[in-house]
């Protein structure tokens, strides 16, 4: 393994991490924030130190195989969280560095899980800086570097490999042959999107800080709000353009390209969006229904039936009403969307709507065998043959997945919260959800943890977001020997 | 597919059901429990005029494909469980036929939960019937009709798919060349043991009647007790000799099988057992250690946690303590461990310790073959490489259960019971181990479900018993076809 390579790439990351913290230390400066200022100069400086040396380190070969990237991925998210929770720390807003790292991992992964019982009494600083992480987690740190900046000449695409142990899904969204021009694309949609819903809310009424925070935290499909009642005191017409946007990015930004190459029907024709859509319509008429009795119309349930399944569909997390008090039917829908996410290629977390797709259909063909053992019965997915180490690779990833679960559900429970409190807090950490049911329903926030569970969420929330590997092969004792 | 053929196998498993009631409708006229006389007398009469017709027909093949086999065991545990409620009923001591199909579903699958507040209220003859359904159960009615009558003269080996469809586990266990003396050196172990748990018991002071329901209770890992505080009135020492059957009864039988041909290191090689053993050592240590304070003394606490271990973990669910009431750690262990269930080829249920082996295994190999993305890494099991269609059907198999355990659990929150209730009332079910948490505790009973619960959750029972797909082809409109 080329350590020095890996030390190269994660100190250009650090310096481009610095980069996007001048706003932030702007905005302190501009609203006379001293020690917000303060908070993130100290850290830049800190940056500075630790990311010019690594830069200046020579690297021999300019590709990373598969171990490489995972490796790089795994170690680059963890040291731009560290570094990131700094100025949190340093302006003294959040006192314990454990809170500071949980609230910056819960950023970067577009958790959007709070410890915080008050983020009102944050500098705006600061709520930008905690927004802004859930807009640079969504599409990927690395992708972004990998946009940027070539990082070899040939582009001879085994740079692949650190996009795809950043990118969600079970495949990889090569949009154009060259990797960096695809990271660019991503990108630029990326960016579009944001920025049309940026214009919606100012629009809409809300100020312009508001609305590039909200922009942000929906665009991550984060979830951060910048006040204690998250979305609920917007107007409705701001409520629906967040839902809206929620759900456009939970979808595989592929359908955006097709989109932009007038391949509509194309677009229209994928599995995997089809079925997300069919799960939000009947999810939405569900908890309408549902929950109808507790609103004074239809309109306003079915607004905030929409607002809630969207913002847990697409992982974000945000929340107009607490659905924590909803009947056990609407709470179970919920759940259970917790577990599947956004469609793969998306911000959104969660297993990804493609894997649920993938089970289903093989979850049929295993009833098929059992009618025809004999016979050979492959799975299609939008009109081609999938193969079968994907379909093995995807049930391998979910055994993963739950198997982590238990353990971390059962190292969580230590704390003696409720069964419901602890399992629904992992389910939404590792699901990069924000939010969960009891004790940590959107009403509530993650601050009474120990410091124990705290840090255990905090892996799960990498673990999840980086779709466990990343994570996992850092705890081979293999990888550290020789 | 051979209706004809089914048909008979299933008239003469109604049959073998008409003469095992025999006893109970014996107890009825001892005991003066005339009703209950009727209830058996009745159901034998009906059993006969279904059963009969069905004998006659006469079959053009003699053994069944794969197909034939998991049909007619489903329809077999239908049928068995539909005619073995009846006796409740016509009694007049279970007044709702869904009430007696679940509680009768609840034997045979060796579940053990119970609708019944009050299950004193029982005749003995009823308590006899309903922990007799355990026993029957535990090992199979089909095994146990294969075991008494040759169903081929050449036995040819294909009926083996009959014992495939009702034996749980990743592997059928022929213990010999011929199926039948395979299934006949199974029910001798399974008598055996049965007898020499009744001896102890016996012997430790309960009565005879007591004893021949508690072991076979145990010997099916079932569970129903024929007291309200289920296993606690009974001294320590009966409760060790309860604790260390329910233990037994969840080992793979094959291991049994091994000692008798006095191959002692073989059969303590099994990485299958050994897990067994340590989980079940970590679970009560744990356990003892985090529930110490609610007893006089260590004697005590670990007699309750091995108690509750080894009846959850064998999925038994018998209790001497409410664990309900236990801290949130040794609630959740139980939880996890019901998920686990026993070793295959025991008469235990959940997903078996030996699919629990071969996830660890696929997932820590899923860690390597990150790290080394071009080698080829083989999985063994006791020894031998375990072959990769094993592991993709383990995988296959967890990922239905696991969806399925998803949309059962909806279906049951219909009912509007908390997440806690609902969500450990299917676990329950599923992996048939009897009480659940909450309102579904083991000082609890279902009687409170909806009859729509009641039937999901009996389905859930025949499902996790059958390991799946003997119920789910039943529901394929292709099978039903031509």
């Amino acid at each position: 393994m080329n350590r020095k390579m890996i030390l190269n790439i994660i100190g250009k990351i650090v310096a481009v991490e610095a980069a996007f913290m001048l706003p932030a230390l702007l905005i302190c400066l501009v609203t006379h924030d001293g020690r917000g200022a303060v908070g993130f100069a100290v850290t830049i400086l800190i940056m500075a130190a630790v990311g010019v040396p690594s830069l200046l380190l020579k690297r021999k070969r300019q590709s990373f195989n598969a171990r490489e990237g995972f490796v790089t991925v795994g170690l680059t998210w963890i040291v731009v969280s560290a570094l990131g929770a700094l100025p949190f720390l340093i302006g003294g807003y959040i006192p314990s560095y454990i809170d500071c790292l949980f609230e910056t991992v819960s950023g970067f992964t577009t958790t959007g899980a709070s410890i915080l019982s008050n983020v009102e009494a944050l500098s705006k600083g600061m709520l930008y800086w905690r927004s802004f992480t859930h807009w640079l987690g969504g599409m990927g740190v690395l992708v972004f570097v990998l946009a940027l900046s070539p990082l070899t000449g040939k582009d001879s695409g085994e740079n692949m490999h650190l996009l795809r142990a950043e990118s969600p899904g079970i495949r990889i969204s090569k949009l154009v042959p060259r990797m960096r021009s695809s990271a660019m694309i991503l990108y630029a949609i990326y960016i579009a999107l944001t920025l049309v819903q940026f214009l919606l809310l100012v629009g809409g009424g809300m100020t312009v800080f508001e609305s590039i925070c909200t922009a942000f935290g929906t665009a991550g499909t984060g979830g951060f709000g910048i006040y204690n009642d998250s979305i609920a005191s917007f107007n409705p017409f701001c409520q629906w353009v967040i839902t809206i946007f929620m759900l456009l990015f939970g979808v595989n930004f592929n359908i955006y390209y097709l989109l932009i190459l007038r391949k509509l029907r194309q677009a229209l024709k994928n599995e995997e969006l089809r079925l997300y859509g069919v799960i939000v319509f009947v999810a939405v008429a569900l908890i309408t229904a549902n929950v109808f009795r507790y609103f004074a119309g239809f309109g306003e349930a079915l607004r905030a039936a929409a607002f809630q399944v969207a913002s847990i569909v697409s992982t974000t997390g945000f929340s107009t009403v607490d659905f924590d008090r909803w009947p056990q039917l609407s709470r179970m829908i919920l759940l259970l969307l917790m577990f599947m996410g956004g469609c793969a290629g998306s911000t959104g977390g969660g297993a990804k709507v493609v894997r649920v797709l993938v089970m289903l259909k093989a979850a049929r063909r295993s009833v098929y065998k059992v009618l025809h053992p004999n016979s050979v019965r492959l799975i299609h997915m939008d009109g081609e043959v999938l193969d079968e180490e994907t379909v093995s690779s995807v049930h391998s990833y979910m055994i993963t997945y739950f198997l982590l679960l238990a353990g971390i559900t059962l190292l969580v429970t230590v704390d003696g919260k409720s069964f419901e409190t602890s399992f629904t807090a992992v389910v939404s950490c590792m699901n990069n959800i924000g939010p969960g049911l009891s004790a940590v329903g959107p009403a509530m926030n993650f601050g009474s943890f120990s410091i124990f569970s705290k840090l255990v969420l905090t892996l799960a929330m990498l673990i999840g977001r980086l779709e466990i590997y990343p994570i996992l092969v850092l705890f081979a004792p293999r990888l550290w020997k020789r």
